[in-house]
């Protein structure tokens, strides 16, 4: 499966360990007999981390590795506040959402004063799948449709309708009925990218018509995450979203990476392109690690849905889970994380176009704020793959752990902490100089 | 929707709260605006808990509450064992499966060792919803097949596919394509459950081949908790199987709701019936809170859709989760809860059983361990579904925690925690003949 081989799943960055020696290769052994084929780990050399801090993750022997992608950990690994919120709340009571609880609506209440006022309802999730799962039916029951248009690289999950919706996962995985793809939006495409999207969309409800389809949503990642990353530029999305809204369909914003401060310029990636969605869904950082999603929308979209269909999701908003959520807003808040994304992730693309000077095999650099992607050259896909995979292998061989996407996989995936200082971007910098260096004079012999 | 009113999501029983006074009803209000009508409250006058131990909850001014429902606090609210495992590994480390970890293999290990030995692989997931929806796909991928055989009021999540195999959220909600139903094995219908149970997939799948549709699985959850709690006798599935399996099609457990150990006569539901299945899958009590669920298979059937397919689950099987599972199952053998459930559960249906001799609006008691359903009569659907919102409502003004279950909504559920003590059922038992003597009062003016 080739095309799977270079997705964001990258079998060829992150096969079956081969590697490890000692305990880890008896522990890669009885892993692989309890897990099997579909869980496997990062890297030629799989890391065990036992311990993290901030951007930092450390082995059993105390060796630090520099986190460049664990969006999860947004507020830090392992940050104080969110452990105390969560042994505090953990310890008094964990239970549904058919009880009362206050909490829940004070952090629905600060939750939604980060987006526009018509964005004033939330139904809480475990997942950011189970929330794209739950959107795509909320815009059904809205518009009365069922076309969906994705991207052609796109992720939005691992439940039977959004792998539906996911490409990304390569060629084993059929699409959903009633989906078509476009392309992501480049900059370096022919023409202005916000018009070639937006044409590319209109050609898709076309298509829809013909086939007697009536479109209901648009759904993208605001940054293009599994696609490649693509930032600009601002208002990119916004003729595509008319042209979506104008054939009767809706727009859903997934934000379970871009969101919450991420892309430094804004908190939400949609209000980087001057359209409010309909929908929007989010979960990975949302609890810095507990298991939190959600859907937000505007009422009267979420209305026809709730008139169908009771919807009741056991661990979603328990206590503990809008205690995590809570203690996580308030710091990125309280630690000014957007603002740090935003500064340090200017530093780090800097620095980044600093090294691409020096080594032709970087081929652009792009993204905003903590959200960095660069793209790696190779005469074909398999080339690109391959470029991918090496650089990614041999950074983690240097304790730094990274990874990739993009169709080819040679699409750098740089997504760390929001915590991430000059310094972590310094000790990047350093190591992939070097890895670059090294796997061009490797390339000369 | 007369049918949604009565099933498990009981609107009867738990619809919006009309009742509450003060700053509880514009709780209600703030919450209504926030989480809309997607999101119904338990009860006539909701709950506050803001703390919980063992099989107790408290509200903010230290009434003690019996819970008498939540399975999912299976070893108790806020156990500190559990609390301490959730606390000490949130402050090392909370990260995903794609990185090398002792910790999860150690509890596959142990997990399945409560298995027969052929049930040895083990997917992880985040929520009960997420472990069927990935059930379906493998059992699909292994068999070729796409007919899925259910119980009329089963109930499997609420992903769009289990959605589609969860007929018990009502007439709003569409079966799937090649969803068939079974009538649930019912101890009191005509002839032999097993038997009975057996013959009705054997109708389905005959039905299936006339539309040239292959059977992929029969999916029940093993103590029908939904359909209303049948359990007797043992054995009863055995039938069923051998048919759907002669037929090329494969054996889902759904033990979210009665695995590990809640039946007391075994640690899994389908060990009460003298059938191994080829996948199962859990949820809710499995972290005690936190979430975590998994699909538990033969490696032979999870390998058709490991080739196909890459799975990744962010949050699933992340260290926290582990840590926590793992309390969770040492805590269940450690205090013997399995055993507990046993005891208790007989001395509760007997109880129960003495009850039923004085109040006729008992036509019946039944169930295994701590999972005791408690029918209700009424001439018609209407009359016995008024029957279960109206003593559920009745006990929870007497601090009694319960809910329905069944077609009409008039089984009480009663599933507390396995903590359950002789002391918690006599008090339910002195509130529950209070509640039935006052309700045949009302009845008879």
């Amino acid at each position: 499966m080739h095309t799977q081989s270079a997705t964001i799943l990258g079998a060829n960055a992150y096969r079956f360990a081969d590697g490890g020696t000692g305990a880890s290769a008896d522990l890669i052994e009885r892993r692989r007999r309890r897990l099997g084929a579909s869980s496997p780990l990062f890297y030629r050399t799989p890391f065990e981390p036992v311990r993290g801090v901030g951007a930092h993750l450390f082995d059993e022997d105390g060796a630090d590795y520099l986190d460049v992608y664990n969006n999860v950990a947004a507020v830090g690994h392992a940050h104080p506040r969110v452990v105390a919120a969560v042994t505090a709340q953990a310890a008094l009571l964990n239970t549904h959402t058919r009880y009362l609880s206050e909490a829940i609506v004070d952090y629905a209440d600060e939750l939604l004063a980060t987006m526009p006022g018509e964005l004033g309802r939330i139904m809480f999730t475990c997942t950011g799948s189970e929330a794209n799962d739950l959107a795509l039916r909320i815009a059904r029951a809205a518009t009365g449709g069922t076309g969906v248009i994705i991207t052609e690289t796109a992720y939005h999950g691992n439940t039977e309708m959004v792998t539906g919706i996911s490409p990304a996962l390569g060629d084993g995985v059929r699409l959903g009925e009633n989906v078509w793809t476009v392309p992501a939006p480049r900059e370096t495409q022919a023409g202005q990218p916000d018009v070639a999207f937006a044409r590319a969309v209109a050609d898709a409800i076309e298509q829809m018509s013909e086939r007697d389809v009536r479109p209901a949503a648009l759904i993208v990642d605001t940054i293009f995450s599994s696609d490649g990353i693509f930032a600009e530029p601002f208002g990119l999305l916004a003729p595509a979203v008319q042209v979506v809204r104008a054939a009767g369909g809706i727009f859903i914003a997934d934000e379970v990476q871009p969101g919450f401060g991420r892309t430094g310029s804004a908190f939400w990636g949609f209000a980087r392109h001057g359209a409010v969605p309909e929908l929007v869904t989010m979960g990975k950082p949302m609890g810095n690690g507990y298991p939190i999603a959600a859907v937000v929308g505007r009422g009267d979209v979420l209305d026809a849905f709730a008139a169908q269909t009771p919807y009741f999701n056991t661990f979603a908003g328990s206590n503990v889970a809008i205690a995590a959520a809570t203690a996580v807003l308030e710091i990125i808040i309280d630690e000014g994380l957007q603002l740090n994304a935003s500064t340090v992730g200017t530093y780090f693309r800097e620095q980044l176009a600093a090294v691409r000077r020096a080594h032709p095999i970087i081929d652009d650099v792009r993204g905003d704020g903590l959200f960095i992607g660069v793209e790696l050259a190779g005469s074909d896909a398999l080339e690109q793959a391959g470029a991918g995979a090496r650089i990614v292998n041999a950074l983690r061989q240097r304790r730094i752990l990274t990874s990739v996407c993009g169709p080819h996989g040679n699409v750098l995936k740089l997504r760390p902490p929001l915590v991430f200082t000059r310094a972590d971007v310094d000790r990047f910098i350093e190591a992939f100089d070097a890895v670059l260096t090294e796997d061009a004079a490797t390339a000369a012999v």
